[in-house]
């Protein structure tokens, strides 16, 4: 039977600013990415954000970002291989303490956002956060963009890895996401959205924008957190993955 | 024979900033008490700090602060016990990270500046330190303030933990440190601080400042780690605690 | 004609993070306390606040509060006189520069959360506020606590003051506000508080909660901007007022 | 007669961490550009740069940089156009409320470290960074790279400009400064630093790295302010200038 993973993005609020709708998102994932500091989260938010990972049976991922928290960590920054090695290490440890703390095993890792972004295809970086992970716990899992240096980097440090999809984004034809400033960058049709998570699921394929049919892994699906669309999306994905005969469960 | 731990604030740059001569002193001490980036210190600072240990056979400990660079970590912040323990959790497993990575085991927890002042004298901060060491690793030990409110905490916890004691500090009668907007606090007399180690480590005992012959627990004591005369008094300590037999050795 | 001037704490958005309603809530009122990137706002929020103020007519001040975003500048924090001052000088020469880019006139100031509540009991605190804003520009007004050390202190600094009042806040017998952390400290009853308000601009008389009936001077009342009773609770204050023949005017 | 300005990086302290010899080097320059608290500096360090700046006689410029404090501004950030110019206008704002404080007249705004570097290149971010000046004060003076896109955004603006050379760096044949990745970018021979200067002060013209003799116009030298080198540096250059019959004086 296949099998998908459905991760989500959260612990983002800040102090008092509040971000997403984790309690009402996090009974429908299997993996949550936990903001850790730097571009978003607190102290205090991850411990209730692990909390609620406890006891929904939801695996915590770290999430680490630039330190950037007034760009939410989503512009690009020159930072050394070192300095990101450096960055990761610390934002995983953070975490972990929480985990540690809660007595829940910290599972995965997936940077965020610019950093995300640039080291899918920058193998430096790559590197750098694949030896970040693997030095301070090699059983974690990386998860990370299909296809991508990340992946790549993840496999020669020996680390395990998981490769994420994205459900409303639309691939060229070489794998990689049609970069947002491109028209047709996302798909905003919900129901095409859908198909496209059910056949990445069950056949491992993906029609490209020019056409091409491409063959992609999908180890996990990248849902979104914030807002009513957020929720009534993800729902729908899982209904349509039960129909189709793919069960919802951790990579 | 009669030991004692010699203690210092490390790894307190930050950035493009350089504070303390941590590669000089780092030989002539046996616990560090490494900045976690709230109050100085940074990931990079971080991960060398820990290597320096690691080389000089020097315990690492995490020295969390308020989250206040700005201040130095020595301004008195309102947290709540909550937030303090959110906090420390999460500064704890920064360095931890840096330590797994590193194949070192964190030893030890102190707390840094306004953080450590206030909860020597408050116990529900006190408290919220101690639970947030414990949940994270039991084995951890907390190094803070000889007859403090901390001390207590840790008894409670069941955490271990061991007494600080200062070289250059005048005590009063109650075994508390003299604040330092009073007059006498810094023991200015070089000869006369090396003394009051020295009797602390022998004898347990310290004269107040009014005159009174005070009991005292002194694991480790706090030296300095910034500029010739810190090194250049360190080193006297040491030779003074050679001649009177006394053992330079981890808590 | 009795008048009050309705004040606002605005652009108290950073980054990605929304907070308030402040296109919703600015043409109700008439002065706007914009936040200036200490405790909340960021250089794009404040620029976009000025523009609604002079879109809307709105006079703007600059609302300094504690360098402690994660906190919302609400917990208190022991920074010195000087560093006080300092602070507040920079927080409004941020502010004015989107005021003079703009071209509208910075018109007051109003300290906020930790450092307002500190200030109006603590004179050295309110007579480093004073001589910051006093420094920068002496035509600035500072807007306060009603029958504050604040007050007192910018009379001393030949400042001009208003004195601020809360609609929906209690009042001990000498003035000041019933501590949220006790009972009663909030009037929960609207019509109790839209009333409060009247009659503390028509008559300057307030009933404390112990049934004292006191004189108080009100030049501005305080309401909040976060959320939709917060709007129809300013609906209905400037209804009422309308009814009893107060004006609502800039100070 | 021939003249030129001296300018140096100062007021790069913050908090406890000290950068810089500001009260040395200061007597011998004519215009200093003070960091506002995004990449260095502090209100406290502000208040006392300009403070130096007013005894001194020295020119008081802003020098704003990407919020970048772990980085020190060096870092490319990917702000937009934007950003940078709410980011310019803010600390612009910042220095000069304490130049008003101190009755001193705000002079110029040089950017600073990545910024001044994008900015050299990017003719988008120049011409928000000199748009966010002329709106602030049309009266400021920009101080950027001799013959970049920068002083071309300042000339559409209708903003003043100064063109600043380096003694010690090396050109290319355009008239850029030879990278620091390249050898050969900077001149480690201290006396043809010096001669480089004096060139191009009396004559507009420099040696590029290739051999070219190129005309340049030279308003303003970069000096350094950290460490005892820079301070023996600078006098031999003023020694030089007068031995040579170039006046030493503000833009």
């Amino acid at each position: 039977m296949a099998t998908i993973d459905l991760n989500c993005d959260l612990g983002e609020s800040f102090g008092a600013y509040k971000m997403g709708v984790d309690e009402e998102i996090i009974p429908l994932i299997t993996s949550a990415n936990i903001a850790c500091g730097f571009h978003a989260g607190d102290p205090l938010i991850m411990e209730r954000t692990v909390a609620l990972c406890k006891v929904h049976g939801v695996r915590p991922g770290a999430h680490p970002g630039f330190p950037d928290l007034s760009g939410f960590g989503r512009r690009n920054m020159n930072l050394s291989p070192k300095e990101v090695k450096a960055c990761v290490t610390y934002q995983i440890g953070a975490l972990k303490a929480f985990c540690d703390s809660a007595s829940i095993r910290l599972h995965h890792v997936k940077p965020h956002g610019a950093l995300y972004n640039m080291a899918a295809t920058d193998y430096r970086l790559a590197e750098a956060i694949c030896q970040a992970i693997h030095d301070v716990d090699p059983s974690l899992v990386l998860l990370a963009l299909s296809g991508s240096e990340m992946l790549r980097a993840a496999m020669e440090c020996k680390l395990s890895y998981a490769s994420e999809v994205f459900a409303d984004r639309a691939y060229e034809k070489d794998g990689t996401l049609v970069s947002r400033i491109n028209k047709g960058a996302v798909i905003e049709e919900k129901e095409k959205a859908v198909m496209q998570v059910v056949r990445m699921a069950r056949e491992g394929r993906v029609k490209a924008i020019d056409g091409t049919d491409l063959s992609i892994t999908a180890d996990s699906v990248c849902v979104h957190g914030d807002g009513a669309n957020a929720l009534s999306f993800v729902k729908r994905i899982r209904e349509e993955l039960a129909v189709k005969g793919v069960e919802v469960k951790g990579f």
